[in-house]
């Protein structure tokens, strides 16, 4: 009977922790591509049993509230309208993408500045709607969740997964300046290698190009720790009824799942908390449309070239769109171009407009040759998943830093949306095609990407129910987090250190000065005698 | 057609990339239990069909040549006799064991710097044995191997893999105050909160604390620049045939397999080429020899004690052996004592002394209650992985730090092997069995050793196929290894600015300085008038 028991003890051990009864999830989340990742992630948790709860505000563009949904959503009625948001988001883009080369670069950075302040504004106000809500913190803690999923993007998930007193993990992609993640997450980020995020650096630097590093890294620290730092810091202290701040709040998420991998980001430090999950949303292409199918296979041997510049342009120039529209007519492939606002007047007979497309059935389908991108990290990963070559054209947020990896990495060619030609156009498409290196690295980097110990999405789920059998992922949560940041670089231990040594010199140097003039007048007294 | 491709070609990319063809293994391993957790990854890799060819010295002290092995051995005929190795190894026990409490911090820390040189010049002798020998070098070169393992304890791992144009991967346990893998492995360590190796702390310091790692840190790299770099820089440019050093050569290393893990280690920053496999040697336990299984079940609901100081400390002295005899002797448990010594001469009825036990089995026994352990990494990998709270006996080498490290998670009691007694062990035993803190911790460090998404062998085994498959892991390796150490900490940027600010603040000053003398000058001339 031991022998037995030796055998199933620890079988019954993996067991026990290795299994996770269905849990309860909330999601703080944020909307349009950052929920599209997000989402992909909350299927899994729904096909693996777990129930999943959304606080979704009314103002959230993406979410269509009267579709059915496997999630569990919990409007919150906030007083924002989606024109409002709307408008915001337009506003960002128009800036980012047009009037950025016409503004100075102080008038650019207030006027980005001011919409961030918008943003912010609009994200205290769903943040007083959930958290000054009594009945509905009722409601939320009467449902017994085991645990938060965030996106740190908008401010108050971990304050509200601190008040339910509820772990909470965390599903990011970057900060400008990796300032959160450095700041608040502990992740050690040397300016000498690792660039800032959203500065357009890569992992090899001149000189010149780590000075500018290190100070769009502070510069970043000042801004956050001036605006959003402290417009938080009372409000989460206030609520909580004890002194804290925002940044001590964001140390408490037990997991850092980063939207990213290896593949798409140039090697740096990390902590045991951090994972790197980039493309957990890529599946195996499924079928197109029959209509679609048809029209991809009219293509030939020169096969196809997919052009979409996300869910957030809606709408260029008439001057622009047909620019555009007369570039991909010059090209031998067939171009299948997702876009939702007014059609160019002339349109190549290779060309055919959707308002939406299955992008990652396309850029899977063999015949796909190249894609051109505004560069959102959901649709980087597709390429990379599918091992296709880019053509970069980034508008604004995390787009030029994407685009900017890819083009380190040798898989893409970049377009500026201000200045590019239909020949640039026509150039880029057909240099990523006919250029056999890109269309290597494109699938290299796809190897790197599909040959992980672990897919990306189930070390995220893992992690996510790990923390739900747990209650907590402490073992990995870095003692640096109880320091304060001079403590943290040492530099009280280094300030001692230098006064004992001042201190050590100033003694030796008073003790031989008192010394020799001790001999000088030993000497002196013995020449007068 | 084209639809069944789409389907196919993920797969495709993932059988292609996932699969690996049978490959060569040359492997550059270390004596004693460095030797048995490597065998474990090799055993691995034997069972999934790929060829292993071992590089071992003649001095190598516990690999019997005799004895048939699933290895291809390389017997490598040096002028080192094994009793020599011996001899210094008990030196070294000696010294650490016994001597250390008997002489001053000076004379203890010149009498371990001298065997550290010994043991270093036999390494120097069986590496210009192999990379001298230019018959033995072609042997290898012909053979195709596909990469190199090496455990970077002795140096010349990287040389040979070097020499012969193969990449190569590190398992390791540690080196003092983490030298080797900060200076050579890049990664980050700051003193504030990532306790040096061998110094004995945890992450958590007071002021004093973090000073004294801080030095610990200086003083090693101190030692490690001035001895053992010193040492081979030259060699390795000579036999590279170009300007190099050991340090340099080392960063080429695609993978360092560590031999802990989270369950063990305080959370601590790490790079994506570095991965934490603790524990990879572990097993469940197979059912024990009758007569030892008669003797274990005999010990009712006591349970039993299992006792060993491992392969390398063979004799106590008569008197700590008694002393050691009389203690197991009050306990309620049967003990199962490991000891190849001299048997004691009164030896409790509830003790029995074997000259090998197996350890593992015994430690994943029902019965086992506590496990008395000079503290070595595999062995308190078994006891992690069984759930099993440790009286810890520390010696030399890792084993102190290795205690701390349980003794700070709190499955572990410390004891000194110097000046314990009778009662000291007896109470320790007591502790750690009825004080229910400690089983509740190991289960729950247990828990966490188990409940990783892929196990620590598979996850080894998986970077070595890896790298096989790819021929390198270079998208994992951070650029940090091309810049110089004042780079690095940006300290070149910094003495920029600063020169900038004051030439700056400068400037202002005299501009100030001139303007105020000019109104000055012209005020008396106005005055005058």
């Amino acid at each position: 009977m031991s022998v037995k028991w030796m055998l199933v003890f620890p079988l019954l051990l993996v067991f026990f922790v290795g299994s996770t009864s269905t849990g309860n999830v909330l999601v703080w989340p944020v909307d349009f591509s950052h929920w599209l990742n997000m989402k992909a992630i909350l299927d899994e948790l729904i096909a693996r049993g777990h129930q999943v709860t959304v606080l979704v505000p009314s103002s959230f563009l993406i979410m269509n509230f009267s579709e059915p949904s496997r999630f569990q959503v919990e409007v919150i009625s906030v007083p924002i309208e989606k024109e409002d948001m709307e408008t915001i988001l337009q506003d960002f883009v128009r800036i980012s993408a047009y009037e950025r080369h016409e503004l100075s670069f102080w008038r650019f950075f207030m006027k980005i500045f001011d919409l961030m302040k918008e943003l912010l504004h609009r994200n205290r106000i769903i943040c007083d709607t959930v958290l000054l809500n009594e009945k509905l913190l009722k409601k939320l803690e009467s449902a017994h969740f085991n645990i938060l999923i965030s996106d740190p993007v908008t401010a108050c998930g971990e304050l509200v997964a601190e008040k339910l007193h509820l772990p909470f993990i965390y599903s990011f992609r970057l900060s400008s300046g990796n300032t959160l993640e450095r700041l608040c997450g502990g992740i050690p980020s040397p300016p000498s290698y690792v660039p800032a995020s959203l500065g357009g650096l890569t992992d090899r630097m001149t000189f010149l190009q780590r000075m500018g590093n290190m100070l769009f890294y502070l510069s970043q620290d000042i801004v956050f720790q001036h605006v959003l730092f402290k417009q938080w810091d009372t409000f989460y202290s206030e609520v909580l009824g004890r002194p804290t701040t925002f940044c001590e709040t964001m140390t408490k998420a037990e997991i850092w799942l980063i939207r990213t991998y290896w593949d798409f980001e140039f090697p740096r430090p990390l902590l045991p908390n951090f994972e790197f999950v980039g493309g957990l949303h890529c599946q195996p292409a499924k079928p197109l449309p029959e209509e679609m199918e048809k029209f991809v296979q009219s293509s030939g041997e020169h096969g196809i070239v997919v052009f979409s510049l996300g869910s957030i342009i809606k709408n260029l120039t008439d001057e622009k769109s047909a620019m555009v529209a007369l570039a991909l007519s010059q090209l031998p492939q067939k171009v299948i171009w997702r876009y939702k606002g007014k059609r160019p007047e002339k349109l190549g007979a290779n060309t055919r407009v959707y308002d939406w497309i299955p992008q990652n059935d396309l850029l899977g389908h063999p015949k796909t040759k190249a894609f051109i991108t505004h560069g959102g990290t959901n649709g980087i990963y597709e390429a990379i998943y599918h091992g296709i070559p880019m053509v970069g054209i980034p508008m604004f947020g995390d787009q030029p830093d994407n685009i900017g990896h890819m083009k380190a990495k040798g898989m893409a060619v970049e377009l500026n949306i201000h200045t590019m030609t239909a020949k640039d156009l026509v150039d880029a498409v057909n240099t990523v095609i006919h250029n056999a290196t890109y269309k290597e690295n494109a699938v290299r980097i796809s190897q790197i990407h599909h040959d992980q110990p672990i897919k990306p999405l189930d070390r995220a789920v893992f992690w996510i129910e790990f923390v739900m059998r747990h209650k907590s992922a402490k073992h990995l949560r870095v003692a640096a987090h109880d320091l304060t940041w001079y403590q943290y670089h040492s530099l009280d231990v280094i300030a001692f250190l230098i006064v004992c040594i001042a201190l050590f010199v100033f003694i030796v140097v008073k003790c031989c000065t008192f010394c020799c003039r001790k001999c000088g007048s030993i000497r002196k007294k013995t020449k007068k005698e």
